[in-house]
């Protein structure tokens, strides 16, 4: 059985490379000769990216260590990034709303991808900004009208993202296109867990700090739509392609609807969100004209 | 001066290509020798591709006709495709709306696109099928805050877009990500127009025929939100990469909103979208399981 391993997306003497973390080390694939386009190319230019991904024997290559390398986010073209709204009741109910008939869907640009420990910068424009902790599933396979008891053989894997929110732009325009699709509103990273050590993404505990204090403190297990029917619900209506994220929604403990008031993200702020088995993901943010 | 000529898309002998179409005759990319890299990559790992659509001198080269070749989406992997909605005044009326105090902006998926006379693909589960007449501008140039008055320099050109929309999804889930994004619901083209070809984009007949009945008759003069305060309110939010389209909104005579009750897109139906200037898409609908 081959030994668990991230996969990761790295800057190394000024270039880019994608590569398996084993442990605190990376093996680059520069170093095991293959993929090159796979650097340049978006995944959705393939219809099956999860043979790529599986790794033979790894021994015989120079690796490099962690601490060497600048971690940036793991999708640098994804087709899509879909992500799910009200998805765990507790935080259905912070909001004063009702819980949704059916998933709501909404979509961010692939302009609002960050790394997952850079500093985040937001214009001054946006006056409440807020943090979103959530599990982001990487598609691995193109599909379509995509089974429920299937849905997880179109998963490569899955990573932490953070659905940053301008919740003055969310609320006032109805749509939420503006209000969670600044740049930089959708950190991701730290790398992607390959589904296959993650059996139950259903039992991951979730947390969120903002500024050392915790904030959401949940579990996977609470989602009202889960990975397989949020994966069939999106298929029906769009194919669903490799290097495709997925944001599956977030636990309670949101800053807007905190009850002694709004504790919001602030100039100079720092997120941490972590979900077991996976990682964590820390930004700053600063306010600029 | 160049003479007049628009950006194709095109299958050719079971290859695709970029080419210049001029009068009848397509020169394609590749007989002129360069740039097969953007026949691969998507346009937004560039800063700038205005200059690579700028034309030099073309005799000499093995030219096309336009008859032998298949004319497909102009644009193959947009990095987003960003929406305007309730930007005409007589649509926001039709539908019994308040006119919006800020632009609303909604996103498509790049699955949603379809070449400029495919035949396009619907699930029955979509029970209100409706057009809606567009013009669409497509980014030329990386940008951020782009002021009003240097808009226009950050666009490549203009083209034609039916914002196909799925009424039931749309009204009921309040995000508008599922009505407006299935498969093939964002036919474009059928060519992009360079912007120095059509010196006043608000000046432009826009017309949809549903089954040879013509059901909106309106002027890109009557917008709302103008292309300029559309791009600078845009980039205020996500940066504009090349590549990117951006749908301006439809004016009256939706099917949804018709007064003897509702013309919406039946089996087997053809939507016709002409735009002066640019030419015209046309799509037939079919319903399948």
């Amino acid at each position: 059985m081959a030994s668990e391993f991230k996969i990761v997306r790295f800057v190394y003497g000024g270039e880019e490379d994608l590569g398996y973390l084993i442990g605190g080390y990376i093996i680059p694939f520069k170093e095991i000769g293959g993929l090159p386009k796979y650097l340049s190319y978006p995944f959705a230019d393939d219809d099956d990216i999860l043979r790529i991904f599986s790794v033979g024997d790894l021994s015989g290559y120079k690796a490099l260590r962690i601490e060497d390398v600048q971690i940036v986010n793991p999708i640098r073209f994804p087709g899509k990034i879909v992500c799910v709204g009200l998805n765990y009741m507790d935080h259905v109910r912070e909001g004063g709303r009702e819980p949704p008939k059916d998933i709501v869907f909404f979509m961010k640009p692939r302009t609002a991808l960050a790394g997952p420990f850079d500093t985040i910068y937001v214009p001054r424009i946006v006056k409440k900004l807020d943090y979103e902790g959530e599990l982001a599933v990487v598609i691995g396979k193109r599909g379509r009208n995509i089974p429920v008891e299937e849905a997880y053989e179109y998963v490569l894997g899955y990573m932490v993202m953070n659905d940053v929110s301008a919740r003055d732009f969310q609320f006032s325009d109805g749509q939420w296109t503006r209000g969670k699709g600044f740049d930089g509103f959708a950190p991701i990273g730290p790398w992607i867990v390959p589904r296959e050590f993650i059996p139950d993404p259903h039992s991951l505990g979730i947390k969120t700090w903002l500024d050392g204090e915790l904030r959401q403190d949940g579990n996977t297990k609470d989602m009202i739509f889960k990975i397989p029917e949020i994966i069939k619900k999106a298929s029906e209506v769009m194919t669903l392609e490799p290097g495709d994220i997925i944001s599956t929604g977030t636990p309670a403990g949101v800053g807007i609807f905190d009850k002694t008031g709004e504790k919001l993200i602030q100039d100079g702020s720092v997120v941490r969100i972590e979900i077991e088995k996976i990682g964590f993901i820390e930004n700053r943010f600063r306010f600029v004209d």
